[in-house]
């Protein structure tokens, strides 16, 4: 046993054909490179998450099954570890998350996992069934040499781990389909370094990489051995990764710091984050582009901070030639505005229009004020003074625009570009600035996003992209006029300032602090900013209060790219809409 | 043991404040009606379902266990059997279903579920853990009197059920919150009478009533004895039922049909479906305004089908006085669209605006034609030939109307009216007639919809306030002309016949059939209509086109209720947009 390939494949759900393909071409790396064993990520033949699609369609169950049979005759020159789907009774469809050990054209043996997670992004309890769990049935010999499988999160499950130590196996696997979020890599290196301490045996973890819809799988596939990552595969993209048994020629990697204390992981630190959501966001947008056969993105650019990262992110993806940037100025639109969303597009060299919206909302204005005439003359019901209504005219017709330039342009998706704080405050426009086919940077707080902004200037391809200005005003809609100042509102007059605002955020999803809590203790931003108690008694009462009708607004947003430790996205996060609750 | 008082609420999800006083007020109903024990549902005083509630705000479990001491007090007079959700771990906040036996002011027993189903509707195996199954855990003796407990699914579970064989209880008691699906009942009714023969025990079963979203419990809690339905209450409506044991004074209902065959149930014939239906989708409409604190429903009135039902729902539930209709006529609308959606409104007495879109689609499409041409002229991207774009303006300037009104009045909500045929197909416009906050017949098919619209036309308030004409035309979206005919293209030459259509959407979900067992099968339109073997087999592709891409726009729908055997609603069928597969 000298060279273990871990074979990072990037799979389409359900597209056993093109999955087979890249699993064809893996092992033809594993032939020419001489590796003794080829490892694949869990479930690598059907593409993880399943989420319903077995349920849904148990055709597919049929397919897998044939497509089993098909890598079976892969294994002919190079024996090799594949997960699949593997139906446990076609009675009633149900199957198991399987690991299949193929050796000399053969299916050798199969390995079946039994902790089923459903919580958080993790729906494999809908789809499988466990496998009541041995620990003699998770070995696999192989070239005098004993390995022991693991499945994804049953590296968490202490009982399962400690009941390979009588089995003293040379190797520990495990085949993962993680998602990348906020520290996930640091709990995950602290539980692999464990198991190789505790079971004194090298620690070869395989993890998925690629999107599907929110979820990000990150691949950084590893081999750990006493403490140290030996070698490591590259983060958010496919890799084979070679493991020279006897130590030399791997690609080493730092050691994974097994010393950090779970508090100290979780603050409000993510400086040293911000490379690992820029990669993620980036291949959530890759992915969902490429396999859903889009081409183009078009967006709405106001100058504003939310609008340009995901400028500069598509750019960065798809190319600046494929992303469509169309600034759509109202009489309420500043000079500067328009003059930061012109110098961005030009700095990333991405194609931008200019398409006033005035005839639009005129005809809009026009329109509603006939209607609202006869509501109001007909109805009890009186118009709301100070409406939001007109404001929205605007954010409505530039979605309007988006959309039929997604009409009329075949395979441009429109971006829905809110980020994660609007989102808890539902501060954005229902099919306005809400509306659109993919939500990038919806999982990413506003103090994160200018940091996302600075460390994009600095460190993607178009370095200083981003105008200054975009940096350092602060950000608003542009819907309004504030009365006090006679200048466009701001989102922080609006709401609170955002350096509270989301420390809530950090509070309620990392802490899982309540309000009595939160007022009791004192926040990062009380240490650096005055604040009286009454103020902040306001504004975690207005948080509060918005939060409670946030959730409908949500129901109403398309899906976007999971990042953070925590997500407001209902692909993983299943709130009730109708729930009244006091915290 | 003379009365038993079958407690049938109406909670909101996590309002333990609201939850606690109806709790109350059916326990003075019992003291007032000599009743010695009240059953409540399941998790009757936190509501159900839970969804991610508990994970995302776990202070709600410390406030969950304020209020179960609150309801102890409430036993001094009368004892109860109540459901909640009860602190498993207060380290990982981790919580059991749980069901209290509450009597002389105290808490005496609690017992736990041990099943969590986790498909389809159900998520209770993300928040809840799993208590093992003991039969004597199981067991409450009161007055002499052995009783079973049943959570929910556990009826369906027949080694829990066998158990209680050696433990002859007199009663089993079942307590739910089940959702109203196709032949859902039926299946009830099977299970629970076998449960009454085999213990020879009477079966007393306690179902939620009220909606949360898309989830709509039905209540109809029932007394089952010996193969017959001795007592029961009403559906998607709270109730107290007594029921006496000594046999005399009990809402009697049929007997449960208990020699049925399940493949007889599922057929396309859905005419004695239709009062379950307009149930389901009444008290989903009821709970999701008035739980959420909406009054007025406002939508857009083409004449159409669709519309029709909607507002004819809407009428019913909130009152003609909270509806507003608006006819949005554009050049290609007919006058006989316009006259049937006037003659609708007059007839249900809702309030009818007429608002004209000319003056906003013809700015927009001049801003549109100048912005296309300038990307045009810029980009090697061309136009789409006959792009839909233009048919689209209309739709989406509808959509903008309802939400400025919605702005301006407040709690003012827009529906949106596609079906479920339409969904399946994509055939609908995105921040068009897919925009709304709402979608209450996203769930129904488009020819049971007009058999629902026939049925409303004799059974609802509303006699014959349909007009004939709508229940014969053919549906068509009426945004743009078929050039063939040279009137409005109408969805079936756009798509394929409905009944055919239909028949592919329900031998999807419930025949579970692909593409070549449909192809084999004789279809009941087959049965009825001619059909070529080449056109039946274009059609099928084409349904499978257009069904890749709908999931897309499927994720883009508003919340809606659920009411079919299988839904395509996101909220209970968690498809994959990115995939692809063939089948």
């Amino acid at each position: 046993m000298n060279n273990i390939l871990l074979a990072q494949i990037n799979p389409i759900v359900g597209n056993l054909d093109y999955n087979y393909e890249k699993i064809s071409s893996s092992l033809d790396y594993a032939t020419a490179n001489n590796a003794d064993l080829t490892i694949f990520s869990e479930l690598a033949l059907f593409g993880s998450p399943v989420l319903d699609l077995l349920i849904k369609y148990p055709r597919l169950l049929a397919h897998s099954s044939e497509y089993i049979k098909k890598i079976e005759q892969l294994s002919q020159n190079t024996p090799f570890l594949c997960g699949f789907c593997e139906c446990a009774n076609p009675d009633d469809n149900t199957c198991y998350n399987s690991l299949g050990f193929f050796a000399d054209g053969k299916l050798k043996k199969v390995i079946r996992k039994s902790i089923l997670p459903f919580k958080d992004e993790f729906f494999d309890g809908r789809s499988f069934v466990s496998y009541p769990f041995e620990p003699d049935d998770r070995i696999i010999e192989f070239k005098d040499k004993r390995f022991f499988v693991l499945f994804s999160n049953e590296i968490f499950n202490s009982d399962i781990v400690n009941s390979a130590c009588n089995l003293s196996p040379d190797y520990v696997i495990c085949v993962a389909s993680f998602i990348s979020r906020t520290h996930r890599n640091e709990v995950l290196n602290s539980a692999l370094n464990q198991i190789s301490q505790s079971l004194k045996a090298r620690v070869l973890f395989v993890n998925q990489t690629g999107a599907t819809d929110s979820f990000v799988t990150y691949g950084q596939s590893r081999v750990i051995n006493n403490g140290k990552i030996v070698a490591q595969a590259r983060a958010f993209d496919e890799d084979n990764l070679i493991f020279n048994t006897s130590g030399d020629k791997n690609r080493i990697e730092q050691s994974p710091d097994s010393t950090f204390l779970m508090q100290d992981l979780f603050n409000l630190d993510y400086d040293a984050d911000l490379e690992r959501i820029y990669g993620t966001v980036k291949l959530g947008i890759k992915d969902y582009f490429s396999k859903n056969n889009f081409k183009t993105a078009v967006l709405g650019l106001s100058g504003g901070l939310d609008s340009t990262v995901c400028a500069v992110l598509l750019a960065d993806v798809l190319g600046p030639n494929n992303v469509i940037g169309v600034s759509m100025p109202s009489s309420i639109t500043s000079k500067e505005s328009k003059d930061d969303a012109g110098c961005l597009a030009k700095n990333l060299g991405i194609n931008f229009y200019q398409v006033p919206i005035g005839q639009m909302t005129q005809a809009s204005s026009v329109t509603f004020d006939d209607a609202f005439e006869k509501i109001e003359l007909n109805r009890s019901q009186k118009r709301v003074q100070g409406s939001l209504t007109f404001d929205n005219i605007q954010a409505r017709s530039r979605a309007m625009i988006l959309w039929g330039i997604s009409n009329e342009f075949s395979s441009a998706l429109p971006i829905a570009t809110s980020d994660k704080s609007e989102l808890y405050m539902g501060y954005a426009t229902i099919n306005g600035d809400m509306s659109g086919s993919f939500a990038p940077i919806c999982d990413i707080t506003k103090t994160k996003l200018f940091a996302l902004g600075r460390w994009l200037n600095k460190n993607s391809q178009f370095k200083d992209a981003i105008p200054q200005s975009v940096l350092t005003k602060p950000p608003g809609a542009e819907l309004a006029i504030n009365p006090d100042t006679g200048k466009p509102l701001t989102a922080e007059e609006a709401l609170m300032p955002y350096e509270f605002l989301d420390e809530v955020i950090w509070r309620i999803e990392v802490k899982k602090q309540d309000l009595d809590s939160m007022l009791d203790d004192k926040f990062i931003y009380e240490t650096k900013n005055k604040l009286d108690k009454d103020t902040k008694k306001a504004w975690l009462n207005k948080f509060y209060k918005r939060l409670s009708t946030s959730t409908f607004k949500g129901s109403l947003m398309p899906p976007g790219v999971i990042c953070d430790y925590a997500s407001i996205n209902k692909c993983v996060s299943l709130m009730p809409i109708t729930a009244k609750f006091i915290l």
